[in-house]
């Protein structure tokens, strides 16, 4: 695209346009000659004139190209690369308002029909696709959802920095290995003889679970931290909600004092960046939309319109146990809520995200703040239930007091591995919270993509680890 | 920062102001009355009056809140946390433009002096700071150098986002594992027993030291990719210039023919991230420059100002040979640049960064495209090296010949592994190329940092993976 002479040419946004960058502004020219690389998506032979749709993945619209038949070649095929010098005029047709007249192609790279495993004018299934995944983001509905998953990241980034937080790279190594969030990979030295005493690292080292704790260091500094990056779970899961690796958005608030104050910035960051991304790339959010998940684009923005809803875990229990539907797991006080669960309570509240707050202590990791309640204790936790999806973020209140938290440490024999983590307590300690969505979970749920290995470039689970 | 009532106060950017957020609006206030939260960075006693220096970790800048001496108590200490109230005045003092006043201060976490790392007033080396890696970021330094690390993580974001490249996720867990890029960290369940049959995956997987191969898969989509994410190398090195965990900014470009094409963009990142850096946080940046790197203002500009330097490697190999300075390793063509030599190479260009190109094609791995040239064989690489640090960037355009790379391949026994990545040759192939550039040396070359451990927040090297 940064070819030099003649007029670069984007088929970016909403329709195609001639970007006139420095290199090659045809300021004065009446007609606008243009250059365009790019692959070639469809190919018709009509008469004397062949029609050509070419895509650079700027866009999911691709660029028509008229030409004369006697470029017809062999080689001029679906998924062969090229390069077309011609003038962009205005179309005839009304599906397009531009299109190139050809005066020059130029067959880059030639595409073997036969071997190659997309074919022409047929729309593979998603499991088809997974198992090309050097090749499956040359299809329409992989570029879309990388797309979208591109702009996604970028306007959550937008939404911390407009809104004054700091952003953290945590590490991906890491000596913790207690925090409980599921099983871990373990990291060593790919050539040394596996024996305890001559870790790399000296000790035990995994790959992280969360970068909540760390981003609790960075948070006794910054005030508002964020982080976005991998994390892993070794989870025997062949779900269509789990990775071993995937992405999560965590961020710490300080000199909070209640859950209003994160759910406030939790509610605020779903909306801002969905509203960013529906912005800036409706086509390939409508194409998932309509081939894939109809329906969507009236609920999505049913949720965008409205406040999301707050209830207690002790009201959910109490709305799971007077609902006419018959759960796989009888819901109760004092028992995690299940997928099944989850998805009454979305439904039950309209389809509109709902937060679930104050969870039973017994349910929830050591970093959680007690809310001293009783006789059913509870802890500051919030999770967002979201429609599609399920549970989506997970936050709390930190327990920021030292002797509850000791006390807290003391009974699950981790004092010494979180002694850093008390300091935190002992050394101008504020009151403070947390929470962390899950990116892949956030793209499903946006785009109703249901398998989760569709959204992420190149996934990996169990028995899986493709490139 | 978020808390309800009077004035939210943000001590931000330049000299200090006030923020008027929603939540906080005192529009019609003669007098602002303010509510700041923070950590103690100074107190002083003096008559009746008790001066504080407040800090949030949102600039470097603390704000002075002024308050009468009944105020005193033992807890207000350097290190504690407090929350006052105050009404926000115009500063008697040169110093600072406002101050508060304080009406009600309160100590939300106390700091014990003596217990505590940091020590009031004084400052402590970084070699000091890096044994708490959990505290040091309460420091001016390194909270300037974090704050510095967010802004051009930032940039960095923008500046392709700007220039139409789309950000994608290369995985962090590969089954590629004969790039010869260093060596590899190895990654398994970590309660398994390490039965190779039964690997988790059920291939053997390693940590990433490149997503380059990955995104050439993308740039065989969307021209032009990057990404920014963590890799690894399992080195068991000390230097000051060597992480085990480390970030890279890697791009792709695809239809691109000329190494020109490349260093454009390569110069390009390097001058719009440091001028967008330099321009919002100063203050941060001159911290580093006046108290670490006297005189890397100066240099830093004349970087910026100048075009850079393009050397052949032939050439520079002939400087190398006719400097007058005596080096540990002979210059001679056919040996790679130490970075002895890199040194002198900026330094005979007149500290502007050199780009170093078309290396001797045995140096160089597979992916690189050949120059076809004799007898002294080369390939498309680019390196550029910078002042301080040598080598910032690597880069090339890629061999997009199936022919050439099916013969590299076979000579190194790898065609069956990267046959996935020979795919990309067979079916549309464009000629391309790409870069990667370490991001700490990055912040080490425009900071001055000496040692990269200081540049990253949580530094893993062998023998060390503290938290």
């Amino acid at each position: 695209m940064t070819n030099s002479g003649d007029t670069c040419l984007f088929a970016g946004g909403q329709g195609v346009h001639l970007e006139t960058t420095r290199e090659c502004v045809p300021s004065r020219l009446p007609v606008a000659r243009a250059f365009l690389s790019g692959w070639i998506r469809s190919i018709r032979s009509q008469k004397e004139v062949l029609f050509l749709h070419v895509n650079d993945g700027s866009s999911l619209e691709s660029l028509q190209v008229v030409a004369d038949s006697s470029f017809d070649s062999r080689e001029l095929a679906f998924g062969s690369s090229v390069e077309i010098q011609g003038q962009l005029v205005k179309s005839p047709s009304k599906r397009q308002n531009v299109e190139l007249k050809a005066e020059k192609i130029e067959v880059v790279g030639h595409c073997d029909a036969k071997a190659f495993p997309l074919k022409y004018k047929e729309r593979h299934p998603l499991e088809y696709l997974r198992q090309y995944p050097h090749l499956r983001c040359r299809t329409n509905v992989l570029s879309s959802i990388l797309r979208v998953r591109s702009e996604a990241t970028a306007a959550i980034h937008s939404f911390f920095k407009d809104n004054g937080f700091v952003h953290i790279h945590t590490p991906i190594i890491t000596s913790n290995d207690c925090e409980g969030a599921g099983e871990l990979f373990q990291v060593e030295h790919s050539k040394k003889t596996k024996v305890p005493e001559e870790n790399f690292f000296n000790v035990p080292a995994f790959l992280t679970v969360s970068g909540q704790l760390h981003l609790e260091v960075m948070s006794g500094a910054f005030t508002q931290v964020f982080t976005f990056g991998p994390t892993f779970r070794a989870e025997n899961s062949q779900s269509r909600r789990h990775l071993a690796e995937f992405y999560m958005v965590e961020a710490e608030i300080s000199f909070i004092e209640s859950l209003q104050d994160l759910m406030k910035v939790m509610e605020g960051l779903f909306k801002s960046a969905t509203l960013t991304v529906l912005s800036n790339c409706p086509e390939d959010v409508e194409l998932c939309h309509k081939f894939i998940a109809p329906g969507l684009k009236d609920r999505l923005e049913h949720m965008l319109k409205n406040n999301f809803f707050i209830i207690s875990y002790t009201e959910a229990v109490e709305i799971l146990k007077q609902a006419s539907q018959n759960f796989t797991f009888t819901p109760e006080w004092g028992i995690d809520l299940h997928t099944e669960h989850e998805k009454y309570l979305v439904k039950h509240c309209g389809n509109i995200p709902v937060f679930v707050i104050n969870y039973p202590l017994a349910l929830k990791p050591f970093y959680m703040r007690d809310n001293e309640d009783g006789p059913q204790h509870t802890v500051a936790a919030v999770d967002l239930l979201v429609p599609g999806v399920g549970e989506l973020f997970g936050g709390s209140l930190r327990e920021e007091r030292y002797h509850f938290l000791e006390q807290r440490l003391a009974r699950l024999g981790l004092i010494e591995a979180y002694q850093w983590y008390l300091d935190l307590r002992q050394f101008g300690s504020v009151p403070h919270g947390g929470f962390g969505m899950g990116f892949e979970r956030y793209l499903q749920c946006i785009l109703g993509i249901d398998n989760i290995k569709d959204v992420i470039p190149f996934p990996r689970f169990t028995h899986s680890c493709l490139l």
